[in-house]
């Protein structure tokens, strides 16, 4: 196998990519070697050595601790649990929160055989006493998995003291009515509230 | 902009994935640095060095004259004329042409403007003569750009006395006619041929 078949099977094993994407990737990447192969040849060099799982949230980034633990403007009070670096890069995309992250690295799941120790829920219990948190936001997925989770976590958390908070549900921001699930709907009418213009 | 945020901005610019997917292209690698990141780091570095345009016929190899110009089992006199390196690559999955290529660089365009100069077509007249090519195969894409090149190639063929043959037109395979455009079925019942079961 030559480099120019290894590199379509490597790139087409990236989420997103197949095989014929990853050929059109490569032929793409031959017709623009300075400008992007070999800068990300090199990043993912860099990347390689240098990134690497924040010791105490789960954040990846190339300090550790990483810069959202560091950095002092953060509320250390409050505690966003989410399920994987995707997600706090999300909630992070939305500059709507202020305080700090846990990632947990999966959901509960008896099907998959993950249990509470196959996820960061101790280290979890250890921080929120050592960084005296008074606020959890449980930022956990609208499934199954992620609400059996967010409620082993509301269990575990309820001796603490610490106020257990969880995502408002609702409809999507540009959502249609007509589009939604009932779930939704209906957790949507639930959570009603007084209408401000 | 640190390395990850790097990393995201260089994988989005490859044909197939945009911001979104480059964000879970680089946590996938995160989460798989032995069996994939590395790898793929290596990979395109090694491509980056040892991938070049054949200056014979224009395919990507690691070697100059390539695979392809160097193997005997070939037959040279069969010289099959495509647009880009990806053309090349798909015709040699369906195994059908036992013969050489030659990689124009793309196809003629007035509004682009893409004239003969652009495009490797004078090398490709020195080929036919010296490699004593008896066939050259048009494969050219069934656009207004790659008609207009072929008929061009044609033209400027017609004084060497070489055969000049293009693909068939029709029914794709797996096509249903209700689902094809006029001009294929024109082209399909216009070249139809005596039934052969």
């Amino acid at each position: 196998m030559n480099e120019i078949e290894q590199l379509i099977q490597l790139l087409a094993k990236l989420p997103g990519l197949g095989p014929r994407s990853a050929r059109r990737a490569v032929l793409y990447l031959m017709k623009r070697r300075e400008s992007v192969l070999t800068p990300l040849a090199q990043a993912l060099t860099d990347a390689a050595t240098a990134v690497r799982a924040c010791s105490r949230c789960g954040n990846l980034d190339t300090a550790d601790p990483c810069a959202i633990c560091t950095d002092p403007r953060r509320d250390g009070t409050r505690l966003c649990v989410v399920e994987e670096v995707a997600d706090l890069w999300a909630i992070e995309r939305s500059g709507a929160f202020p305080g700090r992250y846990h990632v947990l690295g999966g959901n509960l799941s008896a099907l998959d055989g993950v249990g509470p120790e196959e996820l960061r829920i101790e280290p979890m219990i250890a921080r929120i006493a050592r960084e005296r948190v008074t606020e959890v936001i449980l930022a956990l997925s609208a499934t199954v998995e992620g609400q059996t989770t967010a409620h082993y976590l509301a269990d575990r958390l309820a001796a603490t003291g610490v106020a257990v908070t969880r995502l408002a549900q609702g409809v999507p921001m540009g959502g249609e009515l007509d589009y939604l699930d009932e779930g939704t709907l209906s957790a949507a009418l639930a959570a009603r509230r007084p209408f401000s213009p």
